[in-house]
């Protein structure tokens, strides 16, 4: 494909020249790059190609980076991207030392803030509009959040803070009616009834006529922007859930219609109260397989783009989850499970059709859904709530608080535990072993294989107090052999006067190596939180100690058990491989594990002494 | 003072019978128990004292324990422990051994959930809701929740998810106009509106009129509800956040009226969808002092009950605080100062006066607070977040996502940090030196004297990425000549053979005792994250190294350090207190420390060789 266009759009300034016919041409473009893309790399494209003209009418109406333009998640901002001088790099999108596949302000000026975890946009956008305030500068902030991110609790903190002042602030909702699946709750349906009131239509209308009769640059701009003020004032909806926080409602307005769009985004900017522009987009827009699959090419692998993306076939970790809990569930009436947005990715789908009354989808709302799981453990229920490592953060005071005080028997499927890959430092599972075992009275197990995963998900459901099991994103490491058994750690005897002590996935890796080098016990942790005293003491036997943990070092499983040998007087030799005090950028997940040395020849080199 | 009626009343079935006179006595009585009790023992009052008829009308109208009652954060919770057979306790409360000060339901069967941490009651009865029915019992689950709490984000995350769907799970908003100060924020203004619409009144005169013709109890009592319900139906309104999110909106009723709230509860029953009452009350009603000055009455210490709470006048290191920061911001037009709804209790009152345009009352709503700073500290500006430690661990993953990963200069003043004694489990400080040094790139300083806590606070405001200080409640210790210096730790050289490591206030503790034993060394550490090199090879020269934490041993500063001494070949003695894997229970402050060996006794049992 030619990108006549695209290729001259050095920055957002080169894109406000362009006529309407040029828009539509370049929006082509946009998506023809897009697909071509993300079809190589994998990546997010359904909601990237329902974002295009969305994007290119905020880049006409605002002047970024001036005015700071924040995409919520930020897996829609590839075409952002494209138009603020990464075309040329655009191909290295979601590779190491490439583009991220969200916004990171290392990357450009035009990224103000770090996407990654959803619904927090309006909380940066408003900090960085205050700022703007207090030094006296310029320009706005737009926070860009779709329907599915404004289920998250921390959206509404920011519309309770942000609503009512006196600013020009804006929120555009790109409203796709769907999130990354369906979207859930009671906001959906209010949202729903926004959408289907006849206004919009009169709106639509109203807006075309002032944009067919008024060109949008040139000295009539002042005047027409008036008009259009005046007319989208008196369609301004009085009461709902935004009003109720203090927004100016306008919308909802056609988010393919760029000329539309780019008038009530310039309209915005002269109120003295912050607006909320409700826009409605199709997800997968102008690719036909993803348009009537949007589910299926949210977050993709590689795939041909003639012939759309083939459905994954291989087994995870998440399905084996999701098959244990259906079978479950099925002798046991009290087995539930709960997503927060997440029923696919965490391997819940059959769960969710098959128990319907007992399956949650809470929306992204992680603090709710521990603290939900908390109150159906405490109502004799047994909640599994599946979520990813990264985004249980967001849980983490519920966990404290209304889990753990009370000793209350929630079970977490901890799913993407540890090095996630392409999705990069704001996605890494690396923080859960950490932050889980400063939880009094918390039990975290890591499986290595499938086979433990599903015992330990059984063993859950009758387990006393919170438990959380955790496990890698995509598929098991090859088995030689390793049989699960229930015991708090397995020690694989070769007669060796050391040992490699390890967790998770990883056990494959430093087994093997083990296995190869010779004269080395290989100590598998099954439990890792709490570490039990006989470890300690059967670690003790041994005159070198190899650690090899796939998380961040501090507040590690290891330093728990060094602080234990220390007090126990342990004087042997210790080596310690984890993640130092860094995030871990985007890269396969060999190349990041063989960067910190728990890739299998990194072992090996340690058992031979080649590291020292 | 006689409890005549409160004394006789073992379980809420007692008050089913009385009439309204009756009510009137009980409820008179229930005031002045708990300002007797509160002026001994100190606690929450003009919380509790306004929700003395909302309790009696709930007890009326719903069959606890069967019915799950769950009263948000639980510091108005008072006359519900004093009518579920807890009177004769009740001089117990916040005192080591005797009844929290918050719901517990190690203490109560009539205590659902654990409640200390705000907004997370709907989540919690939701829960409950649900497994009732997984289970097939009967009986329906109740969220108390006040404006304030409304304003943390997990409160709407729960009412979009149980919002709409077929239930008669109910959530009573208990608008004392006020939370714990005046009420901020978007949603407040909207509460406002609608309890000023003239509907009340007709409301309240409609609900009355029923009230005369009809007993609440005997065989008319299903026809009687029928016809208010039909009554009530016309006064719902269709359009407010509450019923976006699905739920009918009942009130506002008059929160001193029992009638009136017992009858809207039995409705709300009845109904098959979810229901949000709106109950108004006075804070501090029926004790003059605390009406006319709620702020002043929302927490206090014991007092004489006849003249009024003396406000303290003791300078505490929240106050050092709020003064560094107005001084800091007389200099600096960038120094920004944000609250989650704790202004008096963070030392920001004089900031938030002098300096109206850079301080930000967020609402209960950390997480939005630490993206917001986030957003500010990219924008240019020095934001300083003064938060409770505990209330912190709700912005974990805004810490690590939104901070942390771009390395944003906010500012954290952790107050409370460490043991907070009364309140027990739920509000200890006693995680944040673990969680905070799972981040990286953060750098965390804990002083001892109020002169360090300045010197910090001034070294914060030009930091390069995030950084924290955080202090303890109350006041600072005796300071026997320590004086801070801009380093990372401090060797107080004894010429010992051994020395004893620790930071923050307990170090005044661990100086006095080694002075008095002598041999031995000091290590005041002043940066706890990250941990030095150097300070590892200073400690690698004791023989023997005893450690001091106030704060949680899985993952804190000594398992840090324990690390790296192993992985150097330390091979000394080493003695470890801190605060095992359990949660600290209400007990003064010092009556904590001695019972994990932080107290100046315990240390020099230790040095002396009598605790082995």
């Amino acid at each position: 494909m030619e990108y006549r266009y695209l290729s001259k759009i050095k920055s957002p300034e080169d894109i406000k020249k362009l006529n309407k016919n040029d828009i539509d041409t370049l929006c082509e473009e946009i998506r023809g790059c897009i697909i071509d893309t993300v079809s190589k790399n994998g990546g997010h494209l359904a909601s990237n190609l329902g974002a295009v003209e969305l994007t290119v009418a905020l880049h006409r109406a605002f002047n970024a980076p001036q005015d700071a333009i924040i995409f919520d998640v930020g897996h829609q901002s590839y075409t952002h991207k494209l138009l603020t001088g990464r075309f040329e790099r655009f191909g290295t999108i979601r590779t190491e030392g490439g583009l991220s596949g969200f916004m990171r302000p290392d990357e450009s000026e035009y990224d103000p803030f770090v996407t990654g975890h959803s619904s927090n946009s309006i909380s940066a956008a408003y900090g960085i509009y205050r700022a703007k305030r207090i030094n006296g500068e310029d320009g706005t902030a737009v926070a860009v959040i779709g329907d599915g991110a404004l289920t998250g609790g921390m959206a509404y903190e920011a519309l309770n803070n942000a609503g009512g002042a006196r600013s020009n602030f804006i929120v555009v909702l790109n409203d796709n009616k769907m999130s990354i699946s369906r979207n859930v709750g009671a906001l959906a349906r209010s949202l729903t009834r926004m959408r289907n009131k006849p206004r919009y239509h009169h709106f639509k209308f109203a807006i075309s006529r002032f944009l067919l009769a008024v060109p949008l640059v040139g000295r009539a701009l002042n005047n027409s922007l008036y008009r259009i003020k005046e007319a989208a004032k008196g369609l301004v909806y009085r009461n709902n859930i935004f009003t109720s926080m203090g927004f100016n409602y306008l919308g909802p307005v056609d988010g393919h219609d760029v000329g539309a769009m780019e008038s009530l985004f310039k309209v915005a900017q002269t109120y003295t109260r912050p607006s909320l522009i409700h826009v409605i987009t199709t997800k997968g827009k102008g690719y036909s397989y993803a348009e009537s699959s949007p589910k299926n090419y949210h977050g993709v692998s590689p795939f041909d783009a003639d012939v759309g993306a083939a459905v994954s076939k291989k087994e995870t970790y998440s399905d084996i989850a999701g098959k244990t809990l259906c079978a479950l569930a099925r002798a046991d009436g009290k087995i539930c499970a709960i997503t927060a947005a997440m029923t696919s990715g965490t391997g819940l789908a059959k769960f969710a059709s098959e128990y319907k009354t007992r399956f949650f989808d809470v929306g992204i709302a992680e603090e709710h859904a521990v603290t939900f799981a908390a109150g159906l453990a405490k109502g004799g229920a047994k909640p599994f709530f599946a979520v990813y490592s990264t985004f249980l953060q967001r849980g983490y005071d519920q966990l404290l608080h209304d889990a753990a005080i009370a000793h209350l028997p929630i079970k977490l499927l901890v799913d993407r535990a540890g090095i996630v890959g392409e999705d990069g430092e704001s996605h890494q599972g690396i923080f859960d072993a950490a932050y889980l075992s400063t939880i009094p009275g918390m039990t975290v197990y890591s499986p290595c294989f499938y086979n433990e995963l599903e015992a330990l998900i059984i063993k859950a459901s009758c387990f006393d107090g919170p438990i959380a099991i955790r496990y890698p994103r995509g598929c098991e490491r090859k088995n030689t052999g390793f049989k699960y058994r229930d015991e708090d750690y397995t020690v694989i005897n070769r007669g060796g006067t050391r040992a490699a002590v390890t967790y998770g996935r990883i056990f494959a890796n430093v087994s093997e190596a083990a296995e190869r080098v010779g004269n080395t016990d290989v100590v598998k942790l099954n439990k890792i939180c709490p570490i039990d005293d006989r470890l300690i003491l059967e670690l003790m036997k041994y005159k070198e100690l190899y650690f090899y943990e796939e998380g961040i070092e501090k507040g590690g499983v290891f330093e728990h058990i060094a602080a234990r040998l220390l007090e126990n007087g342990y004087s042997g030799s210790i080596t310690l491989r984890a993640i130092p005090n860094e995030f871990v950028p985007a890269a396969t997940v060999e190349a990041s594990l063989k960067k910190y040395g728990l890739d299998t020849e990194s072992v090996i080199n340690d058992l031979n002494g080649e590291n020292k």
